[in-house]
């Protein structure tokens, strides 16, 4: 019997945030689901403006492509990083389906509860947040919020920015009415328990609910419509990105 | 190792419907996972109408209750009507996690396509299409059309409706852009494979797609928020609906 | 002369309020209309989740159901229950419109301030409140907060929960510019006087708000419109709701 | 026994149009409510742009103040066009209530059907039906159409734009899902009734449903919130129009 | 070469008030465009209500009028009061385009800044700043936050006002997430280096951004759309606005 | 006296458009303003899906990071490619504000039109130009539609393109009630004229409508705010874009 292979793409270059994500998402894979984790090898340690997820926007096209040309492609995609850096091109890419941590997590929220906050990281980052809310229309359910840390800061571990999420979760319970949390960065896993705990709240990690979906998508047999908006791209590959100081 | 169960609750009393649906969602689950057919009690033999809704929200909550007082409650549920009949109550009862056909389809449709339709029936229950596609906010991305057959249709085979699924399929491709098609009803898997056949997009059943994600959410550890809005209910349970004439 | 009459339709069974409701109701009425109060005769004592609501609509559809199986069925209903409690089915099994206290205090804010509150209560029922506002479209001008009280609190009189009222409608009116207050909670017809008095804003009570609309509504000779959503159902009653435990 | 009053005033010029236009609101005010017509004693004979907007605001602002000014002020106001010119300006004015007769309309609509639509006329003034349609936030049951005739038509006798009204109604009906018609001009209160009867769902005429739902209001002692919005103006009134070429 | 005129209307009676407009606006003028200043001849000192932006309405209509029945009619307008007084009828009666400040103002933040604040003055003006924000569907991107300060301080000099404006800026910006803040009113231009340089993001002043957007309209040989909303207005024009007490 | 220049940012290979693209837009400049033609480096001849956006994102990224390396900076930038691909990077990286050519069209269709519909090429990139439309929150005035031709047809003289822009500009005034039209593609200056004889109303040429808006910024000396969404990036420049087969 051949295994479901799914593919989590991070569009950093940071491996063992890579290393990470894969492994705490696998309890949400279907047992008979590989997850293979990709790591952008190019571009920008971790995502934190537009200009960085121009490139992650980039990598995570090529690293599709690149699987996509293998002898053995992937069944299905996920994008692990918040704001779901790169995801339309990836849709037209991918032979199978493709599915956002951010949008993942969005809906996976809204299944648990009626009103709900993401906490990203950092600040500036809200508009990433913003543009998945907006893109599915749950801005009467969904507040955004942030923690204002660096995603370096995920990298070094991510156990002393709990009590920065937790002060802005009880913000969020308190002010925004938010009866769930969404964590707004991959790397996040460890802090889901205590958070929770602390909090009393359900709170969801967006890969672990990337991979969940994106199962259920294969075991459905569903992928991307080729119809209009994400049908294969028909442009020839661009030889060379050009120089690159 | 014991096995994961989850509860496809048919708010309407024919029970031929229930094993249909049943049956068609099977490969929708996750290795391990075994689907439980309930059947309303008693009721309507098909919801098509406000006035059915409320006794098949009735009948669903009082299923969830039986299942949650027996020795061996099931652990998550999926609402199989068009509608998600019940819904919010059913969160408040069950234990685990409760996902409604209609919310788990649209979500679905999103991963998938950027505009789509829902083909509801009859015509009259597009108030209740309507009702869901504004609670998850998706009235940008999503149109509500009808074919106007009883429910009754379905239950004689729903082969016959294929030709009028076409018709208003086309409609929605060519006028509303859609570039998926929501089966707007329970117990119509059957024309998922011939309808993308003939019209080219995607086709998506909710109930595969409730079951999906509920199999996602039970992965995660997840389940409903007990934070206000669907917190158990505290009333103490009625002792009986009254005279019923 | 015949008489007009409006049946107020308490979704709970608690007689004293559907009476102490109707009371306060009455000067809203027009000279010539009579206002009947019915109460609930199985559900629960107060509505405060959507379990509740289950039964609350049931008891709300077969009292109609009684009633326009009886000689004399009266012209209007009003719903008086926040939320609305049943308001759709209700509709399609009455003769003559069908205004719910929550839609009809809405309106009449609307016409009174550019933006307003609803103090609901208790705190888990800001969902029922903003499935209102969302059904009517007014989320940019009209916000959800909440007195954390049960509704049992306003059996036993509601004068002790002025002080709440005061302090939540004092925050309404500075943080979300509130012009109006909307009393989120059938019962409170007390509070009225005196909490306009206190913040200096005008108070909406639903009840009253709705009769008069119901009033308005005959006098227009307008009723449902039968086409389509509310249209009457044609499934033939259940027999019976099965065993309550 | 002091009787109500209820000036319903007319933004253009013709009087003609207010004496029919009062006649036919008669119905809808409670016994013992007196219809008071006020007809713009400057301005535009029919108000079909915003340039005559201009004049109506005026108009009925001043015809506003002259009556509170009286040593009679009537109780409350409707305002008779569609678009509700001036109705800002004329809440300040008024120290009771202002109804204007499109939020009546679109609000009792609301209360009839799931989906409705405005028959406006002429074409040019859709816009001002879309003013009021966004300020209420009906945008998502409400569409709007017109039938291309000048407004002067209605005063020569509404009977032969039946039939334009009656082909646009069924589109409504057909294409936008309307379950209710709003007629979107003040005078055509003749047409409710064939209208209806012919296209069979329910037809609003604006005055109506303004004259009842100001009757509301004053029976439950409502007014204009003096918080902020449309606090009285504390500007000194100007002493004239300036020169008018 | 003929140069370009800009006429810049202020609704008010003040003088001084357009004078200090018209020199702000000079800078963000083309070379070759001249700017002219013009002042309502009759009505009120300043807008700070509804009513008057009745007599605002009919001044810049006549104004307008007047300008185009004159040999040398500009070749656009800008409306300089915040709410965009008369700014629909100035459409209709000018054969050039006609830009208010505040759509102007609007636009201008919405290249700068993700999400930005108006802080209009005095605070029962919100409503004319959301009417805007609502014609354009900004709602999800701009709040509205107010000074409560009449506008006659603005005549005085606006010096004093720094300090208020700071303080409010300072609050859109912690707790709206603000990235630019929109002057909520004529005649603040002074204010705009110093808050600019205490708050640390763009401060926009509205009637220079409007002239800006005249200019480059009139570049663009582009005007206001002659098909059904702004078309010219056929009625006669009113010989005389009545007596006026 | 020193000149302003705007750099014009084509993100495809296409040299002959971007001349082309310059050349249309000159009239719109100031006096004293030179526009600068920029074609990406690499990427694609045409930009007609996501994957073509993703390499057009980063040549705009790239070119504008090496003009603002350069001595001689420009003072701005547009964005020439419908969609406005690269926009918010584009932002980052300049020192002077930057404008996106479709969100220019529609504000400039915004103040001439009440609506308005945007006629795109081909059909697949709706979704581009849905995304802007939903950024600004204009749905509620603007509709897409498209013409289904290959961008490459711009290439080879848009002449023959007049009957198809024409054919679907006249179903938007009839069907959706347009009022102006937007060309969706960069490119189709020479449409601008024909069309706007044909149709009669207003057509907008979004790069045209950019530059004056840019030059209109440079003259109110404002640029992109600098606090969170689009604050410089302080990630390192990645060395190279990695291996592109």
């Amino acid at each position: 019997m051949t295994r479901t292979r799914i593919a989590i793409v991070n569009p950093n270059t940071t491996d063992s945030m890579t290393a990470s994500v894969v492994a705490a998402a696998r309890p949400a894979a279907r047992p008979g689901t590989d997850l293979l984790g990709i790591t952008a090898r190019f571009g920008v340690a971790s995502i934190e403006s537009h200009t960085d997820e121009v490139w992650g926007a980039l990598a995570v096209l090529q690293e599709i492509e690149r699987l996509e040309d293998s002898a053995t492609p992937p069944d299905a995609y996920v994008i692990a990083c918040f704001g779901d850096t790169g995801l339309p091109g990836a849709r037209e890419a991918a032979s199978g389906p493709v599915v956002g941590m951010t949008e993942a997590a969005l809906m996976t929220a809204a299944l648990l509860a009626h009103r709900f906050s993401i906490i990203t990281m950092p600040r500036r980052t809200i508009e990433q947040s913003d543009r998945v809310v907006r893109t599915l229309g749950l801005g009467h359910r969904c507040t955004v919020r942030a923690v204002d840390e660096p995603v370096a800061e995920v990298h070094d571990g991510s156990a002393h920015l709990l009590g920065l999420f937790v002060t802005e979760a009880l913000r969020a319970i308190a002010d925004d009415g938010a009866e769930a949390i969404v964590l707004g960065c991959a790397g996040l896993a460890d802090l889901v328990a205590p958070l929770q705990q602390r909090v009393g709240v359900p709170v969801i990690e967006g890969v672990s609910a990337a991979v969940a979906l994106a199962d259920g998508l294969l075991a459905q047999n569903l992928t991307t419509s080729r119809s209009q908006t994400w049908a294969r791209s028909t442009s020839p590959r661009p030889a060379q990105a050009g120089e690159h100081r």
